[in-house]
């Protein structure tokens, strides 16, 4: 494993650029953009890919091994990916950070606590509920209605129990009790707005534009109406730097960012993004959920606001998942043409909202498993080379 | 200001002993206190006080004062204090790390995420609470009542909200209704146990015993009982190692452990006192809240676990104060021998405390303020010296 | 007024048969029922409406002015109406007990308090609710998924603080924490229950099928599992005999039963009408809340239970009402033959039900004011004319 | 059992002075007390007690066994006792309307809804709860502190669910929420002011002297600042009416006030006892819960308001109940001269309250069982004699 420093130098990234986190973790300075504001962009490929099924397509195991591949072939090459929230990690799902021999490292920092991103989001959450809390439990001058917050606390942590509770009980001198309630972290409007804010300033600002709740005029009330901001931005000030950590084969990748697609637009950082563009020759990237929701919002929020343009969209699908979608839910390891037959039109859906909805190239990549048969990827790839699709 | 590395080696630790958290802070794995075993220890200075009073009578800026002293005497100095919660820096007070000329530096880290160990407590805290609601909704195979549980949520936030909720609520699908709330991080459980615990195993080992609850047979429901030790210790691993960072005069600080001293033994962990007394001639540490309760604590829990005895007591005593115990509330940077004549008998008795309880040397240090006049120095100074201390 | 022991004699009633309620208000023993059982009924008169619109039919008032009419043609004739809630006497509507000349007596009593039958009702409703919490409290020995209770406790107010709620607070000894809540007596199952049995073992039959509940199992679970059907029926003995009263000209008049028709069948008691049919020549009762609501109800489950037929329906409009529904939301005192076109069909729809989907006979009623004009009433007789209808 | 109106004519009340309630309950209108106010006042005896044990000692049982002995020797007697609440009798405890051959009747009416004054108290108590709810959602002009609201919603049944909620939920349009709870009906203030008032107007003075809880700036919130108490008395008017009944013998009986001991003053309603002095020649009336407590809040409270004073106090006792006193916690069925001995002392003091604190006669009434030994009853009164005492 590369030292840090040594990675940021194979970026042409001097000390002053950045902070170890440990001798294989460290964040790029964010101040490091404007530095590199004159640079020419590297090309952007997109990966994306059709419907999720429960089986996994393979998406970031398609994005590290492609950086990984374009890397091996003298490329300079950054991956761009989100990172993980520690509860699903201690929940269900694994860490959503590749797999097999295509995955970032340390893994199980990377998992944990990491920089302290994460932990950073929900201090700055959690400090606007309390001080719009303590504003209401000290005479409420905004006259914000408590049955009207929209505000809610947020915990790193798969965490059922706190999705609706009521807080403020016990008695004077304990707050005014109210309907509240916790979303994971990962789903915080904060989140949202770390991850598409590019300077401090852009952050204190959007951070400054939340509405936490209705006044009792039915006006809507404001983070900064709270003073709120400033202190959340101080605590998202290092959140705010990438990440640099680096793929099993060495590729330098940027693992930052952690929207959740349901609530937010579900890709890295905007800032990561943008400065690997101007440290690369290619970076590749990943939009979440599908073509229509994730690349979707891809295209519409994080390409709108930072001025971006893939030059080509990879459409990950694999054998099994177009048998799933096929309507085979089982069995999915056995040859199965008619069922293939029957999936394939999602994934000429998503081909067809690239191509002809956005406009961009797109490549499909065929995530190969042990059980599919060639008959079977023979009938895939002449099926799409008949569509014009490469 | 020195870099991690360089100071590290000044202490004699190699680049494998520790982790960089950018450029001057870092951690010292808590396995080089196994490699430091055989050394001899250095000596142990405490610092404690009396009374408190709402003036602060500058505990941790004496006890950095000090250290950096006896380090420009040539000793060989490390100062142990404990890490601040991020809670009380945005609420009222001011954080704890010194003032003046005598403070721990990098200030604004070490005073908001720092080397991320209060939210480490935080996941932890959190983690176990969830574990043991997840058992309850999934069946509660244990008997767990919910009119008896003890475990309570932790925030690294003054958020008088949150203290007494109900969780739980939404109906089906999102838990279990019953009364919950939250402690501030540094008053939680785990906050001691991490204090307290020298290598991972007994870290381990204590969280298991904790007692979450009873169960309907009336007997306690233990943290290992529901296997979540494990993963707490995984989120505590980094934690344990203490934090090196240095004051404003280039002196080594361990700032490490931050338990509050009203529920739990309040004074840094005892993995950085060890291991600072192996590596200088002099560690300068402080136990908070007057020689009654901090000092108390600190030779009753801390120093029989860690086999600890301090050479010397420094009992920090400030002519304004002890106006203020002598009744005068206001007006005290106005001269006043009656006052300070009543006012003395509360630092006597801490001496005595010390002296005849725990049989060990005391000084006074009286830290002068400029409206103190000669006249009430002299006083002080002389009181004590007809009662034998220096 | 007339004394309650003469209002029974002129029916017919011994004094074993009535229990009096002070002196002008009595019930009759719902065992009465039984002995009538082989006296032929009466006919049978429902009076419904068109939509009803914030401005008020008189419904009530109309089916009581039809009574007193009857009575004054010397027909034996008995107004069967529902008895008032409480809650929204001192809320914002007016009791329910007509107005002007045509209303039940003693009007302050039958607003208030009555014979008790709501308070009755209400102590059933809660016993069953206290019963399930104690089971619960106890060992929870039938399993019931605390969060899958449907019952709900109930109370005589209009009370929206108590709508939704949690209980079993105050730790050990205090309950079990669940979601809860509060609904109007009148919207009670237990008041529908009430006013649809003839005898007390349908009453307990009824009160054992209500469906508390489901278990772990997904099951339900129902109230004589718990075994309170028989304490409830117990509680509401007395409730289930008809409330006898009179109006202000002498007409005896059952007001018994009060289920809303939002939850319920929204009219009067199965035993009053059945009871009242046996004992007069003409019975006129209504069903509120428009033909296509209330009378639906009151022909699909009050007259199927209970073998009723009515011999006519009348259908209450004012002039103002079909001008309201032509779309004039004020000034309807003013002549408006348009609007009054424009609102016909409403009252047309409600015909064609009755007519054409239930096959009865139907008149409809003008509630003539002070200010329709005679071109407005000509208007609406000769369309109705037209159309067939008297 | 004697018709009601034959039961009132025996004590010289005309038709118009008594609203029946069934043929056998009557009310005695509140204002015949006003007609009444010249006539010269009885006897009264006042029935008390040692310290209750879980034995029960059987004063109600000797209270109505005397007024019948009375009534027998031709004096004329009214027995006064508490109506009692509905919630015990479907919890643990029997209805308390004596025993044996010496109860009230009709029992079951009496126990459960009887006059409906409870439900009266309920529905008060409750419309202050709604309308203060109410004030507070629609404004809070009075800025009444939610952390600091004393007044509580009641309910006449065991119900620990309800002890503490938290009301208000369910978002906009549901209240606002709060710490809140119900209390037992008996316990309600209500039915303590019920208990003590003569008249309408005394009744809605007091209403209107309840305070609610404390506004902002730290000021008491009275009843009458929501202007409730006047709905209040609307709907406690009946419930100011005494009831009348009889015991098996035909003794005529007040069941009327309910009021808890623990937090009121534990006796009938002043109302009854007064009109019973005028209208007899001895009322026999009963103060709960030992002389210590019911007795001497009869007199400080109840006598005080009413300007009454009892002709002699009767403190019952039984043999088995002094040898619990004595120690013996079972078996108190066999003789034990040496446990009578230990338990005595006990009566001995509230024989001393009553003579020597309150300056009364007293005569101890022993109520003896098929158990008790001619040599323990010998015992008792030897040492009875010995002491003075009857």
């Amino acid at each position: 494993m590369k030292k840090i420093f040594d990675l940021a130098s194979e970026l042409g990234l001097s000390e002053e650029d950045i902070l170890p986190y440990g001798w294989y973790i460290g964040k790029v300075n964010w101040k490091v953009l404007n530095k590199l504001k004159d640079k020419e962009k590297g090309k952007l490929i997109l990966v994306s890919a059709m419907n999720p099924t429960p089986l996994g397509e393979g998406k970031t195991t398609t994005t590290i091994g492609l950086g990984d591949a374009l890397n091996l072939l003298s490329y300079k090459t950054i991956i761009c990916i989100r990172e993980p929230s520690m509860g699903p990690f201690f929940g269900v799902k694994g860490g959503a950070i590749g797999g097999g021999k295509s995955k970032v490292i340390p893994e199980e920092n990377i998992n944990l606590h990491f920089t302290g991103d994460i932990h950073a989001v929900t201090s700055a959450n959690n400090l606007l509920s309390a001080m719009l809390d303590n504003h209401i439990y000290q005479g409420n001058e905004l006259e914000i209605d408590i049955n009207q917050i929209f505000w809610k606390r947020c915990i790193d942590m798969n965490d059922r129990q706190l999705r609706f509770i009521v807080s403020g009980l016990g008695g004077k001198g304990n707050g005014i009790p109210r309907e509240d309630g916790f979303d994971i972290t990962a789903a915080s409007e904060v989140m949202a707005i770390l991850s598409l804010s590019r300077e401090i300033q852009e952050l204190k600002d959007r951070l400054g534009n939340i509405i936490v709740g209705i006044n009792k005029k039915g006006n809507p009330v404001f983070s900064r109406d709270l003073e709120a901001h400033k202190s959340m931005a101080v605590l998202l000030k290092d959140a705010l730097s990438p990440n640099l950590v680096q793929t099993l084969e060495g590729t330098p990748a940027f693992v930052h960012g952690g929207p959740f697609a349901n609530i937010a637009h579900g890709c890295n950082s905007l800032i990561s993004t943008d400065m690997a563009l101007r440290l690369a020759d290619f970076v590749v990237t990943e939009a979440g959920f599908g073509a229509d929701l994730g690349a979707e919002k891809f295209f519409n929020i994080k390409c709108r606001i930072g001025n971006l343009k893939p030059n080509v969209v990879i459409l990950v699908a694999t054998i099994r998942a177009l048998k799933y979608h096929g309507g085979v839910k089982k069995d999915w390891e056995k040859e199965n043409i008619d069922a293939l037959e029957k999936g394939l039109p999602n994934l000429l859906h998503h081909i067809y909202i690239i191509k002809e909805i956005f406009g961009l190239p797109v490549v499909v990549a065929i995530n190969i498993f042990s059980t599919d048969t060639e008959k079977e990827i023979n009938f895939v790839m002449n099926t799409l080379k008949e569509k014009g699709v490469r």
